[in-house]
């Protein structure tokens, strides 16, 4: 009985190490974004017409890069908690994430509207329209299919692996995102300086390098197949009962 | 003896278009570099150094993205080929990558040095830098765990899913490293058009969503367990019986 799904061991070590990486990256680069909109860009403010302009890059790191992380990662750190709480909370960070992207997405284009610069021209906000679209759709079918009870077990079986391969999709093209973002904030503020090592530029570069860390490591947890979270008893019961009911015509068939 | 390895049914329907796909999206991303550098920038030559520059482009998208996703799908494709001739393949493919690559990289220093530019300073280039250095470090790895004889069975079995895991990691760096690249282009020689639509800058957000589509479709094909490259009878019969002798003694103890 020790393999049973109602003893299971604590979380494997490996993954306690790397959840640790993770989420010191992700608070780094939320630091470091900060830092350099406070330090170099003069702070951040909604009502002046400038300072809105650092709201945007902070709110997309908060939430298309550090919450939509984070809401993958649940699965891996709830080993215990029942299915459908971890999955709530899966839906809840998606939605905290979206909410915050947005108030970033408002405060560039007010800004951009101020300033009088026109709107959605560089392949930065032609990948993060698609990012923050895409991200918003995903979020509504993982409501309709995981979260609502209308969808079948096969249904859901069926969406899991797409769901799955999208959301990580989604994540990648989000931090590709703000690589763009650092890189077009550099060009247009440091254009003179960049290329002679300003600290301003370095501090940009290495949140880039932090950027694409944490998104190395949240896809490798993952991606970890002896990290995933293995079902519970109950779950087990459950599904199988479940799958019997809707695949089968009645559970009596498979005795 | 329908699922028997012996008598396998061909490539799934899905793969084959999304192969097509795939390799549709790469060719449109090699022509369309080209028709950038050529129409836009100029044309491509050595020995000049303006147009030294544009070598660079065109080198880095055939090498590490084109070559580097194909080279990534040869066990997709190749399902009823012997796995070491895949493998050599693999190899093979990733080598002229890595050839191409480099050629692309001289191309950028010698343009930088006759031009008196100075070199890594950006954002592009430290994440280029990175990738070119992951991937010939890995190339180097997986030569050693995989084509050379010397490693065994069991430190094989536990590379591999790093090396897969890294393989699709650095694609994914390369293509995010191409998408800066053409966001720097961009505000380096058209920055006073870009921002009113100039047919350049749509011609290269074009590409920039291609390179997304491109990487997206790859890692489709790479991460759907059902199109994975089932092994055939004779490495199954193979891998058990080496399994065996170098796990449990001698094969005779398994019987």
């Amino acid at each position: 009985m020790e393999d049973s799904p109602a003893r299971r061991p604590p979380s494997p070590g490996g993954l306690t190490y790397a959840m640790a990486a993770s989420q010191i990256l992700g608070l780094a680069v939320i630091t470091m974004t900060g830092a350099w909109m406070g330090h170099y860009q003069g702070g951040i403010a909604w009502e002046n017409s400038k300072l809105q302009f650092n709201v945007h890059p902070l709110c997309m790191v908060i939430g298309m890069v550090f919450l939509q992380g984070d809401a993958l990662l649940v699965y891996r750190v709830f080993r215990n908690e029942s299915k459908r709480s971890t999955k709530i909370l899966h839906g809840l960070l998606h939605a905290l994430a979206l909410v915050i992207a947005l108030v970033g997405l408002v405060a560039i284009f007010q800004y951009h509207k101020k300033q009088g610069f026109p709107d959605m021209y560089s392949v930065h906000s032609w990948c993060g329209i698609l990012a923050f679209g895409f991200y918003f759709i995903q979020w509504l079918l993982g409501l309709c299919f995981f979260l609502f009870p209308g969808a079948s077990f096969s249904l859901r079986s069926r969406y899991k692996p797409q769901h799955v391969f999208f959301g990580a999709a989604i994540l990648i093209l989000s931090i590709a995102t703000a690589l763009l973002g650092i890189l077009e904030v550099l060009l247009f503020k440091i254009n003179d300086t960049y290329s002679s090592f300003a600290p301003e530029g370095v501090l940009a570069n290495v949140l880039g390098l932090l950027l694409v860390a944490f998104g190395t490591v949240v896809g490798y947890i993952l991606t970890r197949e002896e990290w995933q979270r293995p079902p519970l008893a109950e779950e087990l019961a459950l599904s199988m009962d479940f799958k019997t009911l809707t695949e089968e015509g009645s559970p009596a068939s498979s005795r």
